[in-house]
């Protein structure tokens, strides 16, 4: 497994699959290419001999100095269970640290109880949970972790 | 008309209309609430009596640090070719030469003739055109603007 930066390049690799890992939903419209360009020191793809195994998209919030922001995790469904979500987390942590940032921020549904067990493993605390967050009057929990 | 820096609670105002906006087109996924939050210095909304009248997201690249990019410009059609669009982008060179990016960089669709004589207008030269840029098989016009 090799974990590196994400490349421009990756985003068509990660568009092609992204529908399907998140069980046929269209998510790949939230995902544009300008991540896999403008973000790269904070974007990552994870790579093993199969292909494409898991990819997490963040960055350096413009508006906090203090802050960085996860946009996307992603992992493919045979590679669930194995540690790659908190690896690519923790190459996350790494790159905000050396940007001088002190905590990250991400975005869940309340019903996603995995992802909200997830985050708690790996030392996310729930901020709020916010009713219409995203505009579609859906409610969505705010995470935070320190670094 | 009042052109202000973008706050988080203007997302839920642009989620609202922007489909409209483009004609019906699905195009709220691609603006997500992020961008209003962490990307406000250099997004802009236009509010006049009667609501919201336009609004630019962008940011300033991470991975280029002489550059700056354009994510979305939208103006209420009742407000179009009023040179709204025009003054957003002034708002967001300004605040792109005050964080010393030397070219402002934006993708359109090669058969959007209105978008590209608007960018030419303001500026804007094409440095390319990709085949498959966003993943889906459609190729998209990149477009650069030294400042």
């Amino acid at each position: 497994m090799e974990i590196r930066h994400a490349e421009p390049a990756d985003h068509a690799r990660v568009a092609g699959v992204i529908d399907d890992w998140w069980g046929g939903r269209r998510m790949r419209d939230m995902l544009p290419r300008l991540f896999f360009t403008h973000f790269r020191d904070t974007s990552f793809v994870a790579d093993d001999g199969a292909g494409l195994a898991g990819f997490l998209c963040g960055f350096l919030s413009q508006t906090y100095p203090d802050q960085a922001y996860v946009h996307f995790v992603g992992v493919a469904p045979e590679r669930r269970k194995s540690g790659l979500a908190s690896e690519l987390y923790e190459r996350f942590f790494e790159a905000a640290r050396s940007a001088r940032r002190t905590s990250v921020h991400c975005v869940t549904s309340p019903g996603n109880t995995g992802s909200l067990a997830f985050h708690r493993r790996i030392g996310f605390e729930i901020e709020a949970e916010v009713e219409g967050y995203d505009g579609s009057g859906e409610s969505r929990v705010l995470l935070r972790r320190t670094l």
